[in-house]
Formats: structure tokens, sequence, C-alpha cells
């Protein structure tokens, strides 16, 4: 890889997709890392490699397997909630799961020399997961600058956050202008359909209202059932 | 398990032992968490199971594969330095280390209902790592309690370090006065050797050096060459 790098966070979903589009924008060398938390709708991990291919110089696919902890409808045997986004933090939040990936793009940016790393959290049209939120993000940011060999010798990260204050609407306008097919991306967390979106759960509600508010047309493969 | 529990990181070392001993002692359950993140030192793991056995009620080890990303004579075919510890930060730093590590503990801390995270850092006779200090302590505890449900839901974690003003003779002294036998521990950064250490390090180097200025006996098996 050559010129700067930045390694970004690629889920598999539209708004990482997005993410790894506008980094290669700003002119970065994108290093895609996708963490494989043996989530339960695994056919993220196919959409991830699908993005990278296009977007990405460089893509790690890092297996860490979350189930040994539980405690979320994405990695334990819970279901989905399918009645629309409610208030509170529902139970697809996977303790602490953006500290963890953060904490790996982290590693894997210092090792590779790259200081920029991004990642696709927004916190308006979203599920209320803390760890999405502004004040988190600036956190993780301050943590990684003392926290590292090249934070503390003067050579700090940046974690770039570009759909923060996006809304959904926002982001599919977003890929349309950037050129991209957002038909290769995969939203859904239910697990049990046959690979295309449920069209019911929070991930799938919020990505549809984004193309109807944006007024374009929804690229999305739904589930026959 | 029964009653408050914690979550301690235990790789295997004399620090990590003593911790999960003082947790105890503070009367925590024992969930003992161990990262096998591809370390050359694997005997180091075989330590941390032995230590677990006798301290804790449950124990967890993860597997990460750190090497994926490289940068460090822990993980990649660099030698470990075995001159003398030395001003600024070593090879054996591994980026970004303790942030992963810390993410992973507070991840099972809230899946199992811990609110109490014990880590055996210490900043006084030690390599130089930066995610070792003070500050870092402090501020990845802030960051748990912004990144996740039970932090924001008003049921905080709290990070405990209690070896971070200990010297190395003073982490012998509490040894001796839990009852523990050190010699089961591993420290040695060196995969080398015979499952010995190896004497040279800046891991057997400290860890020498405290058992000599407290005045008590090195129960450490040394590699016979």
């Amino acid at each position: 890889m050559s010129g700067r790098q930045a390694v970004v966070l690629l889920s598999g979903g539209l708004d990482s997709m997005v993410c790894a589009a506008l980094a290669r924008e700003q002119g970065f060398g994108v290093l895609a890392l996708t963490i494989d938390y043996h989530q339960r709708h695994r056919i993220e991990l196919e959409a991830a490699k699908r993005i990278a291919a296009t977007l990405a110089e460089r893509h790690i696919v890092l297996p860490i397997d979350l189930t040994a902890f539980g405690g979320s409808a994405l990695t334990s045997d819970i279901a989905v909630p399918k009645d629309g986004v409610a208030p509170g933090i529902p139970v697809t939040y996977v303790p602490a799961r953006n500290t963890v990936f953060l904490s790996l793009a982290l590693a894997c940016a210092e090792a590779a020399g790259a200081r920029d790393l991004f990642v696709g959290v927004n916190a308006l049209d979203y599920s209320g997961y803390p760890d999405c939120r502004p004040d988190f993000i600036a956190a993780f940011e301050a943590l990684a600058n003392l926290g590292t060999k090249a934070g503390v010798e003067g050579d700090p990260f940046t974690l770039h956050a570009p759909l923060q204050r996006m809304t959904k609407a926002d982001i599919a306008r977003e890929a349309a202008r950037l050129g991209l097919n957002a038909g290769v991306s995969h939203s859904c967390y239910d697990p049990a359909t046959d690979g295309g979106a449920c069209g019911l759960c929070d991930a799938c509600r919020l990505r549809a209202k984004g193309f109807e508010e944006a007024g374009l047309p929804d690229p999305t493969r739904y589930a026959s059932s």
C-alpha cells in the first residue's frame, strides 16, 4: 500500500460502505478491517468481502468469538425484535462491541503505520447504542493517544466518524453521490432469512426509511418469506 | 457464580496472579479472562490455567490472532531484547494491547453482569508501555461508562489496578502475604527456552529484582541453557 493509509471498520452494512468510500475520497488507501465476531447474521461478512474488493487496498477479516461472552440477540439465541425502533437500548446491543472493534482497529493501524481510523457510526437514525454517540467517539480518540506508542510519541491518531451527524437519508444520498451500488451491502440483523433482508428489524427499518426519505430507489433484496 | 463478581485479566504472569488474589481478598468471585493472542511465549497460557484453577470461579481463554497485525517482538519474528531495561518503549510493546484486552474484559463483564474489572498493570518497575500508566487506566474507565448500556444506565464499571503504584518488591511481598506460590506464574517473554525463564529479558529482570529487593527467595525456574 502506498500513500496515506486509513483503517476502516467494515461490517458489510451500508454505513460502513459509505464510510470506506468517504475515506477513499479523502485520499486514503483503505485498509478494511472486518471483525468476524461469530455474529448470527454471518451473511454480512460476505457483503464486507464484496465491498472491500471494490474499495479497499487490503482487507483483514479477524475472527473473535464474542459468543463466549453472550448477552446479545446478535450473538446468542435471543430473538431479533421486529416491532419497530423503540426507545432505549435494544437486545441487539452487543456488550462493548464498538469499544472492542475500535481497539482492534487501533492495534491494526498502529502496527501498519496508519494514523487514521474510520468508523461508520451515526447517532441520529440509530438504535440507541451508547457506543455510537459523539462523546464516546471523542473519548476513544483521546484514549488511543494515551495508550499507544505512536500517541505518546507525538504521532497521534485521528478517529473519523464522518456519518456521525447524518440521517439515514443523508447516507443514502451519499451512497448515490459516491456512485456506490448500495445493493451490495447487507444491513439486516435477522439470521433466519434466505440471505435477503427481513424488512422488519431495526436495521432494515432504518435503512429503508433512508432511501424513502431521500427519494431514492431502495436496492435492497428482501427475503421472500 | 454467586456474590459480587469481577473480571480479572489473567496473563499467567506474577502481576496478574497477585491481582487475581487481591480481587478475591476483596470479596469478589473471580471470572478470569486470558487472551490467547498467539503470543510466541505460549507457555504463559499454561501458567494462567494453573493460576485460574486455584483462584478463579470461572476461566475463559479467548483466542484472538494479533499476529494478523504484527508489529511486536511478542507476536512477530523480532528478537526479544536481553541487554537490560532501557529508556523508551521497547520492541516487546504490542500495539494497543491493553486497550484491546480491557475492551474484551469490559465486554465479558457487561455480558456476565459484573461491574468490576481488575488489571495487574504497574507503572513503577515496568517496561515503559504507555498502556500501563495511571492516566490511561483512568481514561479507559471513563470510556467504559460512556460506551456501554450499563454505564449509561447508571450502573457503572470500576476499573481496579491495585498494583499500579507498587514496585516489583511490593508485588513479591504481596504474593508472600497472600500465600501464593509465585513459582506457578510465568513472566518471561522468551519463547526459545525449555519452559524455564531466560533470566535476561525485561520481564525476567524486573521480576528477579522484585524478589531480591524484597529479600524473598526467587521461586522462578530458570532455563538450563
